[in-house]
């Protein structure tokens, strides 16, 4: 029996990750679950999955929480960052799934390795905001992180078997968003609905637009660069529609292993799960005869430039990384806000990657500082 | 240093073997070589790799390949099948590749297992008329067996890191072969020529033609049977023109892992040489933006009935597969000699099968038997 702490339970990879704890009931225990706002839907899954712990990030919420579950078990309530650190290092958890968004899984994704515990990682800032740190400290914790996103997931399903000494290549692919035939010069009107009606995968909002911008990919890249100890130079990235191929791997003898299925997000979250075992979850295979044809294209980095700011930042590394996310999550707020345009948002990232100061090597604090910066910068830009 | 036999020096399979060992001399030795006829180039072959021992098929071969070699240190010289099967149980050999093309196979493999060597399996014929017995044979003597062509290869570089227990189906892949968009009625009319001009692989005579009447698939459904213990009914073929998807297996989880590459046998082959190592071969990754496409068909039975040929031997068992094998290796025959149209060679097929009388668990000489009443029978229909 495998025990979850799942940090982000009520978003969309935390409910997938319950979907599969419901399903192999005999396999997975919940032993803590986190929401930050959602009470409500926390209060479900209280019910449902009896954890002994839940983490919530308002003394409110804590309060709502208890009202709601008056006539029920109540677990203990952890509140605030420093809960989600307790949710993250408790002691009777084998594998904490990190499905938080943005910058805030950092914390508990530093606790949950210096507590020894595996890492099922959907925050994709956690590596891009401090990946040398982080990677540094699980090695040297020896702690196991596997990547819950389809991508790193397949690039990571793709490398079992193999030896890292023969691995070249990562082709990363990208469903090219709901704009890769739009033209540019449409690109000013597009509205949040538009960006957030994506072709193949259902998915939260701000991944969504992430995924529209191609921002989403530019993060993918940094976490590669990380999860797979490998260089900018050695990836490259597809633009391939029907998303049915994940992410594919090329070895020194030519051969490329690619990892494919229909998009659904429970595929890698089982497979973190459960590695090197995998899961029965109810999910065909694709119907490679009905839809005839997998395409692939090089991406536009005129209309998508997150790819260039993200092949720079990565590169000369330090704090640009960590000032690329913040200044993205800004601008997307900002844009679902309809305070910016969909082109502001490039505008808002290029613009504080130009003014910032890049430190070399920074520590936690400079990381965090640098977040802080970009996040003010880009504000005082919107 | 791995020490080599290579049973079928000379053919395609053989050559890019040597190939290999060319280029990585350091962890290749040549102990033995086989050629039947082609004695010339066997000289060429004995003069840059100097192996110990060669196996030619007639005292007159011999007798050239001395006189050849008349200034040179001449190796031991082995002949007939006898010779093969020596040539297979070498005890100095780590690895015996079997690249021998028909059913003569099917001795020098299972001498090979007996001699409890390691064997890279080019030859599908082994497999396709005796697969229960030579599956059986290799685990008892603990004997792995590495497949050598394209296709399952590329399921065993899939199945690397998962557990058979999770392995539900693989999608055998083919091109097609070059009269994929001919009109049924225009198959009559296809000369030797036609046939032989593969739109996507370099190979030899035999699977050419094949590879144009969909038998090699149909052969490869029948070894993969036997390779990987699976039914018929989890193999689905998809014709894949552009030969770039070598074969793909899925999982439980709804996850399918597909092996690509350039349309080139020196990666099957050099896998089969070194895993999980891979090797240097000077292959380039295939070029996803520059091809854009990878399309997937269900195949045509009405123009190519021999997949249900196949299908059906491989669901009854027995002798059929061998009948069907046997008469398939005598009609490409009369069809290559211009003595039969292309469409006769699925008619001489489909009578040999029908006229059998199958024998449930046949041992090797009740196969045998078969393979010669097939050969006759086929003969007499032409």
């Amino acid at each position: 029996m495998k025990k979850l702490a799942i940090l982000g339970s009520t978003g969309s990879i935390g409910q997938n990750t319950l979907k599969i704890v419901s399903l192999h009931p005999d396999k997975f225990d919940v032993e803590v679950l986190a929401a930050a706002y959602n009470v409500s839907l926390l209060a479900e899954q209280i019910k449902q999955f009896q954890p002994k712990t839940v983490v919530v990030m308002e003394e409110e919420g804590a309060e709502k929480l208890k009202s709601l579950l008056k006539n029920e078990i109540c677990p203990e309530i952890l509140v605030g960052p420093q809960g989600y650190i307790e949710g993250a290092s408790n002691k009777n958890t084998d594998l904490v799934v990190l499905a938080m968004v943005g910058a805030a899984g950092l914390g508990p994704a530093l606790a949950a390795i210096e507590a020894k515990k595996a890492i099922a990682l959907a925050n994709k800032e956690t590596l891009v905001m401090a990946g040398d740190i982080v990677m540094a400290k699980a090695k040297e914790n020896n702690v196991k992180i596997y990547p819950v996103d389809s991508e790193h997931s397949a690039i990571f399903q793709c490398l079992q078997g193999n030896k890292i000494k023969d691995f070249k290549k990562i082709f990363l692919t990208a469903s090219g968003g709901p704009f890769r035939q739009k033209k540019i010069s449409e690109f000013a009107k597009i509205t949040p609905e538009d960006a957030l009606n994506h072709p193949n995968w259902s998915m939260g909002n701000k991944i969504s637009i992430d995924s529209a911008t191609l921002m989403n990919k530019g993060l993918e890249i940094i976490e590669a660069v990380h999860l797979f100890d490998v260089s900018p130079e050695q990836i490259e990235v597809l633009v391939h529609p029907q998303s049915i191929v994940h992410s594919m791997v090329g070895f020194r003898d030519g051969s490329v292993i690619a990892q494919m299925g229909i998009p659904d997000m429970r595929g890698a979250i089982a497979y973190a799960m459960s590695l090197p075992d995998r899961l029965d979850i109810d999910v065909d295979f694709p119907d490679f005869t009905g839809f005839r044809k997998l395409e692939f294209e090089k991406p536009d980095t005129d209309k998508f430039p997150s790819l260039n700011f993200a092949f720079e930042a990565c590169k000369l590394g330090g704090t640009l990384p960590s000032v690329m996310n913040a200044a993205n999550e800004v601008a997307v707020e900002a844009f679902l806000d309809r305070k910016i345009s969909f082109t502001d948002i490039f505008n808002i990232i290029s613009k504080c990657l130009g003014k910032h100061n890049n430190i070399d090597k920074p520590d936690l604090s400079g990381i965090i500082d640098s977040d802080k910066w970009a996040r003010e910068t880009a504000l005082s830009l919107i």
